[in-house]
């Protein structure tokens, strides 16, 4: 099978009539027109095998993960998902493999009405680069998307779903870890088919401050919010231990490392005013995501993590970090 | 250094004030805004040590190649460049690599107003990805950009700039072949470091009647447009062999077979009626880029080669496929 035959194959579906794609895969560009009165949200994540996913995981749950983990940054935007494009270094042209990574990428893509609109084919160590589009409202000239700098003192800090069960997995994986299968099995699907959460960050806008989706580990995608936001925060033990969906499973401090640093989660975490509590209860609803609030900022720079008095506790978790 | 030390350090400038991004590098997205009555043209080219580019080139060189070959994309498309993404696997994090690598590509990129607007880094196997953005105008709903599919019977056919070269280049890394130290060095050059054609793309819309960009071969490339609007194309030879700057150095044959399908070239293929001949010229000399007609489009299906006197010449030559 040759390169143009494979993204015949399995890569090249005509554009959706009435979409925003005017010209999908097949020609030097594609052509792609944000609604009236849109900017254009965009983002890229490249995912190596041995980095961002193992070599034993299946196609078919590699291929959902490529695309979630990007429509996750469009989630943190709160933009709507338009179109990506997929760029993909393989060792060999293998159907055994592309029929079912294609399968599984299209499929979430369907669900998000996310059109593959173009991309490259290469021969090369397997490495897989997506580059999504979505689309934010424009309000006098200034969009609405949740930044990564609006949080302000005295906000509520909160995050969607679960966190630190990917990294339970991954060390199950890795040998370090044994749990009850039934808790793997849960963990596994958390780490080889994430979430996005694209409802939510949707039905954040207007009402979150400040948002960021968590991909190197919780504390160290809030202190992206923390330092381009020029504020600190304080987490709740007790409250991050509850968003483990494993915690039974795990002692408090190896539970709590997983939710403060564990990585590849694809959750959002997110600021609102205490007034606006409500408003994020709804935008929870609404959306059908668990929102767990774990803690408040305040002025002091860093992050700090208190006991159920207040106390603060010593932790020493951070972000992962490719070149560390 | 780490991961986001070294985007600080190399891949963060501020967005262009008044310019179409209103939000760069730094947040889960870059947010851009095409102007009023303008689609969106996007492209994604990967490149692979050993596929794409010599372990010996120097990376400014590469840093410059890497957006050329997508700016190449752009021009094909008639598109005004606006911005790019970049995702990088690295081995390691290197300033001496890093430093000249972004210096060559931040140069080109500020050549064409083409702002880097946010991408991703991680630990892995050489692999430069680029996604880049440019806008066409509207004109009642429909795109002015230059598509493959338009080519009719009785256009003519032409290049812009040189073909082969690149590959002449090649064969001498590899040890395949000898030329005098002038004619490399040119060679070279076209190779590590080719000019996108952006400024010709441009002033060809409503000009040509089709275009691609050559990067797998003249064959190859124009099979595209062949395929694409259901026509076929005369070659002619002596005109083919004009475009290659180092024919004097080769025999015919060879010289010939680096045009049709040597690669890496990066120059325009396109068509347009015989009527146009005098805008075709206004527009090369407007973009002061060299345009040579070769031949011409015909009804029956696929390429030939012909002599000064119309007589066929038996050719082979492929196109490159990452796949076969």
């Amino acid at each position: 099978m040759g390169e143009f035959d494979l993204i015949a194959r399995y890569f090249t579906r005509p554009p959706r009539p009435g979409g925003p794609t005017l010209l999908g895969v097949g020609d030097d560009c594609a052509l792609v027109q944000p609604s009236p009165g849109h900017a254009l949200a965009i983002s890229s994540d490249m995912l190596v095998e041995g980095r961002h996913f193992l070599s034993t995981v299946a196609p078919d749950r590699l291929g959902h993960k490529a695309l979630a983990v990007n429509l996750s940054d469009l989630a943190a935007c709160g933009a709507t998902p338009l179109a990506f494009t997929l760029a993909l270094a393989l060792p060999r042209a293998d159907p055994q493999w592309l029929e079912p990574f294609s399968r599984g990428l299209l499929a979430l893509a369907d669900a998000h009405g996310c059109e593959l609109i173009g991309g490259d084919t290469t021969q090369g160590p397997l490495n897989l680069c997506i580059t999504v589009f979505g689309e934010v409202p424009l309000q006098q000239g200034r969009s609405l998307a949740l930044l990564r700098s609006g949080a302000r003192v005295g906000d509520d800090l909160y995050v969607s779903g679960h966190l630190g069960d990917a990294r339970l997995a991954l060390e199950v994986f890795r040998g370090q870890l044994s749990v009850p299968a039934a808790v793997f099995d849960a963990a596994r699907a958390r780490m080889e088919t994430p979430t996005p959460r694209v409802a939510l960050g949707q039905a954040l806008r207007g009402v979150a401050t400040a948002a960021a989706d968590i991909s190197d580990g919780l504390v160290g995608d809030l202190g992206h919010i923390l330092r381009r936001s020029g504020v600190g925060a304080c987490i709740e033990a007790e409250a991050a231990l509850s968003v483990i969906a494993a915690r039974d499973a795990l002692d408090a401090e190896q539970a709590l490392g997983f939710v403060l640093a564990g990585g590849d989660d694809y959750e959002l975490v997110f600021t609102a005013p205490p007034d606006a509590r409500a408003a994020v209860q709804a935008a929870s609803a609404h959306s059908q995501t668990p929102v767990t609030r774990i803690g408040r900022i305040e002025a002091d720079a860093g992050w700090r993590l208190v006991d159920a008095q207040g106390r603060a506790l010593q932790r020493q978790d951070q972000a992962f970090d490719h070149f560390k």
